[in-house]
């Protein structure tokens, strides 16, 4: 089975418009460096699941391989705005899966298109999404927002983002769960000045250690870590790693 | 002075996602045929001047040339997407003009970023956006919609889109103000089962030949317009045309 970060970027993603910051510069220079909106993907035998849908190449991916199903962690628009477009293609449909949010996005929710939304997951209840099972646990966000767990053939994953902090009992959950490989919201660069909805660089790892996970990765990056890393002013404990686009892990 | 369309697709776009149309197949193998959200530029030695801001290359587009303003037919998602990330870049604020709607989409309004959302444009009452003349014209559509008039150096355009059939009174003005090029909503082929918020072809050619221009280009088109000229089963008037994605006239 396999995981992937197919975007690790924050909600202005790196290039940041109009910005010329060494990051953004640099990742105008050479695509690898890119960070599009945060999301993730699992290919396993049974069919590819996507975790949020806010790529701006959206629809050209589920043309290569059309998903078997979409699990939203919430309804900004970073994380769904790629379903937009993808309502109003044909063919089989495409069951959706998130957490209970009465608004959704614009008018998701009244023109689905060949979208199904399934009934809302719950917290803590173990859900098939269709050959897939996974573990919606609740995070600290200004919507509803769900981080999800999975046990792959080798490896447990924890996915956490959009978040600030974690709720205790979510913490609680991991601790036990113990997650081989956990990616989470690491927007801002300590320090910087910023909103309360997601981590900073200093809580995220703290996060991490207290999981006791062995491999960590920051995703949701804004363009200032990069700028940081670049300029090597970033030090990271061991086993901890900035996500880059399109990175693949074997789980 | 330029004016582009940069996108001549409906809501779907061309090729739909999951479609094996003949159309939609062509345009897989050759991007060419590709039909983006319906949008359009104009170049003049002032700057540049987006309608609409639904294209999936927006960002990319807006800093090989940044935009003196952005002019919004209306709040539908594929008109306007694109302002969801754009809107979190750096530097100088970019004025967007559009109708009254106090809806806007999503949380733009709320977290305008460097967007510069001004005060509403009234139907019929010419607005300078920034060294370029438009006029608003009401359309028929779902949500409040204005096309524009303008006076290039040599032609006179109108972009009527979204609209199904068009306001008495637009339909007067249009008459007098006598476009030398007109783009036009033709979303749907006669026929073709559809919502009441477009026009079918032949309603868009009764309003093309009504205004009395000369040069009329059908746009915000479905796939299964390109199926009918692609099969041969599409007889357009002289001085009538399918728009194309990167079309350019000097006007
Ligand atoms: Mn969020
Ligand atoms: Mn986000
Ligand atoms: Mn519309
Ligand atoms: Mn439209
Ligand atoms: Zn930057
Ligand atoms: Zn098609």
């Amino acid at each position: 089975m396999l995981f992937r970060c197919s975007g690790s970027g924050d909600v202005a993603g790196v290039p940041v418009f109009g910005c010329n910051c060494p990051a953004c510069a640099r990742a105008r220079r050479d695509p690898r460096h890119c960070r599009g909106p945060a999301s993730a993907e699992i290919d396993s035998d049974h069919g590819r699941y996507l975790i949020d849908a806010g790529r701006h190449d959206l629809i050209q991916s589920c043309e290569q391989r059309r998903p078997r199903a979409i699990l939203l962690t919430h309804y900004h628009a970073d994380h769904v705005q790629g379903l937009l477009t993808l309502r109003w293609g044909v063919g089989e449909s495409i069951p959706v899966f998130g957490p209970r949010d009465e608004r959704g996005f614009d008018d998701l929710y009244k023109h689905p298109g060949i979208l199904d939304f399934r009934p809302p997951l719950r917290a803590f209840e173990p859900c098939d999404i269709g050959g897939l099972t996974v573990m919606p646990v609740p995070l600290a966000h200004s919507r509803p927002t769900f981080g999800y767990c999975l046990q792959g053939v080798r490896r447990r994953v924890a996915y956490l983002t959009d978040t600030v902090g974690l709720p205790a009992e979510t913490e609680r959950f991991l601790r036990a769960f113990r997650p081989d490989l956990a990616l989470i919201d690491a927007t801002y660069l300590d320090g910087q000045d910023a909103g309360s909805n997601h981590n900073h660089l200093g809580q995220a790892l703290a996060l991490l250690a207290a999981i006791g996970t062995r491999q960590g990765v920051l995703t949701h990056l804004g363009h200032r870590l990069d700028c940081a890393a670049l300029e090597g002013r970033l030090e990271l404990p061991q086993g901890r790693w900035l996500a880059e686009d399109g990175q693949t892990w074997e789980i």
